[in-house]
């Protein structure tokens, strides 16, 4: 696939997840109406729509097709529950950040009160989303099976055994004032950034109706490549550009933050991201359907320059 | 019912309650070890553990005795998103508050990061306790499509046109900084406090097997108990004693904050609190099972000067 042509395709898809995502968000009335509207602030605030992206393309892998809407839902869960972590993570009392993605953070447009309730309200709102899609195919047992695993990875990678006990291992890290090992930041980044690729990839393919074999090849490719991820995004810390990448550079040095890079240095971190981009792929092969797209996105993901 | 007998064995199906509850808490291994201990630091800190309660009474109303596990993992549910309530209720940017129940509150002692942090893992651990119920029994028809039913419920009481939505007024009222009026209180009680006592009752009541009907009788009585309640509440805040209360009287006023008192009055409120509880008691005695201890619960509750 030739670079326009994937960067083209990419926005397209992205499009098409973020309309799903939106469609599941409810219109506000009444004295509480404040709170969607801070739910949608953020949830509407762009960013490359990636998990619910991969859910779908995953999804596609293995249903051949049909019935697309059964994903949707969890699309718009997940990406719910991405938003509600960027929130509370964007708080005073955790990264204390005024912007993101060129937009002044939740809290700083809504109040420090109704973006903690705002953040609350996505989590929430993500398995309210799951509740109702369970209730609407309550006569069809496939659904309900698929469905129930799906929420279970759903609510176990967001969780403190996932994604939030990275943030937790992080905020502790961080609170220490002194760089971590090794071994706890593997930690950090396999729970705070792999578990919520891990739970898009696992559920498209659960609700598409992959084995439970392939389910667990998903999870191993959403550790590698989220780890791959994380460590680019370190790497670029050191050798991006401000203008591409958007955001300063350099920042991890300046918190004297551990990074990868930090503990192994520049040419160790580029191999490791080869690496690791490299086994997901091959995991990726060995799944059936059309991986090509799914394949360049992970290019995309770990060799990116911005 | 003779008061010390009821006072015994409510204190006897609290502790039965609490036991329930406390053991769906995971013990915390690993870098995020820390916030399940500030979480079990909330989950554990005491309280009436009157929703957990209420729920398997309201479960054992219809289940004549069978198969009381199918409804324990949704009270440790119940009671985990008002514990999580409570947490993030105190923060700082919310009501401030340094004690509860006579304890420092959780980001006293944790430090506001993680509270923050433990109000979200336990309102996802709610949701985790719901997924592995239902995946425990995804052979059980029954139990699924009650399950689900009680998923829905839980979820939609607990958000933003729920007791969120009821946060979220009441935030907005207090910024505002001038008193409310009728129809915003009551929807801030409804929301606020009435929607996390419909929600144990009714989903006792589907776990148990009622009818549609008799889910939709305890939603009503859920309502006019938590006005009640609340109501109650408001008329101790006056002329309680902050000894049997554990809790500073007149706050309300000093708060300048809206209340059922501050707009009707002493007596109005009383006469209110007494209509209301008869309600409940009313749809109660239609319901099927022996209602004698709910009964007596409800009048706890609604008569209460502690």
């Amino acid at each position: 696939m030739k670079k326009e042509e994937f960067t083209g395709l990419l926005e397209e898809r992205a499009k098409e997840a973020e309309r799903i995502v939106l469609s599941y968000l409810p219109k506000g009335e009444g004295p509480q109406a404040k709170v969607y509207e801070s739910m949608a602030y953020s949830l509407e605030s762009g960013g490359k729509r990636l998990r619910p992206l991969l859910m779908l393309e995953s999804y596609r892998l293995f249903s051949q097709g049909q019935k697309e809407e059964w994903v949707h839902p969890f699309m718009a869960a997940m990406e719910m529950i991405h938003t509600y972590s960027l929130i509370h993570d964007d708080l005073p009392e955790m990264d204390n950040d005024e912007l993101r993605r060129g937009r002044p953070t939740n809290h700083i447009v809504f109040g420090e009160a109704m973006a903690l309730l705002a953040g609350d309200g996505l989590l929430n709102l993500a398995f309210e989303t799951v509740a109702d899609a369970l209730q609407q195919h309550a006569e069809d047992p496939v659904y309900l099976s698929r469905g129930i695993k799906a929420f279970g990875i759903l609510s176990k990678k967001a969780g403190c055994d996932g994604m939030l006990g990275g943030q937790v291992a992080d905020m502790l890290a961080e609170a220490k004032g002194e760089p971590c090992g090794e071994k706890e930041l593997l930690f950090i980044h396999a729970h705070k950034t792999s578990a919520l690729l891990q739970a898009p990839l696992m559920i498209g393919a659960v609700m598409g109706g992959a084995s439970e074999e392939q389910v667990l090849c998903m999870e191993r490719i959403g550790y590698n490549l989220g780890l791959a991820f994380q460590i680019q995004d370190d790497i670029l810390d050191v050798t991006g550009s401000q203008e591409k990448l958007g955001k300063p550079i350099g920042s991890d040095e300046k918190n004297a933050k551990s990074t990868y890079v930090s503990i192994h240095g520049l040419e160790k971190a580029g191999k490791k991201v080869k690496e690791l981009s490299d086994l997901a792929e091959r995991e990726l092969l060995q799944l059936p359907g059309d991986t090509q797209f799914m394949k360049e996105i992970f290019s995309y993901l770990t060799e990116r320059d911005y």
